[in-house]
């Protein structure tokens, strides 16, 4: 069933109504076999698919069902982010079991508050009955100059927006039974940069990742599709309070931006614009390509990245 | 786990490796957050998705693995087709359990095989592991003026594309235990009319839909769209050799395109183009919006459609 299709009657209409009616004007294009939408002249489209797995990718006891809802579309729009596009348009495929249709309104909730996080829109939509909740989010962006994360040059400086570590944080103490407290939030409503991300973007920002595998695994992959070598300074590495640097090195699910620059970027200036500290913790360096050196006086061997790993 | 991720080690990543094989130069925009694609200046952005899913929208026994991919990606292009888009990119979000893993690149081949058809490519995906088999299709397009289903007028001419009620015999068939025989290709290799479509919208047709839900049935969503009532000449109506028009007013899955015109479309140069016929079969008219009403000597009750119905 497809949301781009009138609506009969049946339950799975019914959840379909639900949702629209959650979304309102949020949700736009409904109605026709697909949705048209402008692109401003001379801009690229910049496209990715997610999917977000009951059990696999969430557990439904941590968080509630607007969580799932806004986590899934979050992350999905991250990826728009990390390429310093503005988001256009958003499809969600969504696969739920009839005991999930009553709580499908609340997810609908939740997809809501991550589209007005971004300032974007439900364009289409697929609604089929399954056996486990996934919901599949396709992102529609657009960019004059997409940002990809081959463009680090050596003497390059390294950013990182946010503060890291409170998703670990969170996913260790719900893991062992306690309640997540105050790195709840960070887990359960990661912010994708949208605006950020342009903003760097706009003031020579050379390439970006977003670091939803934690900050050294996608500093790899960013070195790697660069064909450099990163230097981290762990001393500089922005911790949550309460966090270890160490722990903080490898928390995945971040979400925030790692970002290389030629031109020194400006860390106030960032900060009072979008209440978000961004911080230089390294550079790029001479190295074989995709190795990053995890150094710091604070780190003393923190899973072997005190020396050049990839 | 994306594929727009660098591929490490794992089943996971073996199986991502595998398709990206099978598809090799069909497969581009890999490797960084989200794939980026440039869109004729002029032209709007046309988006839907569609998902599959094992036993709920296909049966193992009775499609190949290449089938079932074809069929995916197939099914939902033709969404483009129904706006006489054409496709510009494709993203395929997977969900397989461990035992589809060594089929995943039968499956790719399939999808291939749609890419080819529509002349398209891949560009994003992701791979979960799941419980079932499940396909969600996105897929992107482009054209300077979208064909919606809004814009039939009293008076246009009412044209079908191909010939219909091939994948309802074959369904009858394979329901009962029997093969498809010749009805076989038709329900499992069914072509989105793509380029037939853009002829058709060059050429003045004022709506489109594509009759995935049969014929009568999208007639009524077409009809409803557009404010009118809709007139279909069952004796018109082309029906693959073996099927009785009853059976093809109702066939689903036939991705043919319904296309209204108010002026004369000609079906001689459109088969002579595309190998492929196109039947005038009835008219819009004065009537209540959504309305259907069939006749012709041959039905003489096809289901309560010999009044109006919506």
């Amino acid at each position: 069933v497809s949301v781009n299709l009138p609506l009969g009657p049946g339950a799975e209409f019914d959840a379909i109504r639900e949702m629209l009616a959650r979304w309102g004007d949020r949700a736009t294009g409904i109605g026709d076999d697909a949705a048209v939408l402008e692109l401003p002249r001379g801009d690229k489209l910049v496209v990715s698919t997610d999917t977000a797995i009951e059990n696999r990718h969430f557990k439904t006891r941590w968080l509630t069902p607007q969580d799932i809802g806004y986590r899934a579309v979050a992350a999905a729009l991250s990826d728009l982010a990390a390429m310093a596009a503005a988001p256009v348009g958003v499809l969600v495929a969504i696969g739920a079991p009839e005991s999930w249709r009553a709580k499908l309104g609340e997810i609908a909730e939740g997809i809501g508050s991550a589209l007005d996080v971004a300032k974007t829109r439900i364009v289409g939509g697929n609604m089929s009955d399954a056996d486990i909740l996934s919901i599949t989010t396709t992102v529609i962006g657009r960019a004059y100059s997409p940002l990809g994360r081959d463009g680090a040059r050596r003497g390059d400086h390294l950013y990182v927006t946010g503060r890291l570590g409170g998703p670990d944080a969170a996913l260790r103490r719900l893991e062992s039974g306690e309640p997540a407290g105050v790195f709840h939030a960070r887990f359960a409503r990661p912010e994708p940069r949208i605006e950020e991300a342009q903003w760097l973007a706009e003031r020579g920002a050379s390439s970006c990742i977003d670091i939803s595998d934690g900050l050294v695994a996608d500093a790899r992959h960013l070195a790697s599709a660069s064909g450099r070598a990163l230097e981290i300074d762990s001393d500089r590495v922005p911790c949550i309070p309460g966090v270890a640097v160490e722990l903080a090195l490898e928390s995945g699910e971040e979400y925030e931006l790692l970002v290389t620059s030629r031109r020194d970027l400006d860390p106030i200036a960032f900060e009072a614009h979008f209440r978000v500290p961004l911080t230089r913790i390294g550079r790029v360096v001479d190295g074989p390509a995709g190795a990053v050196r995890v150094l710091g006086a604070l780190v003393a061997n923190p899973r072997g990245h005190d020396h050049f790993s990839s």
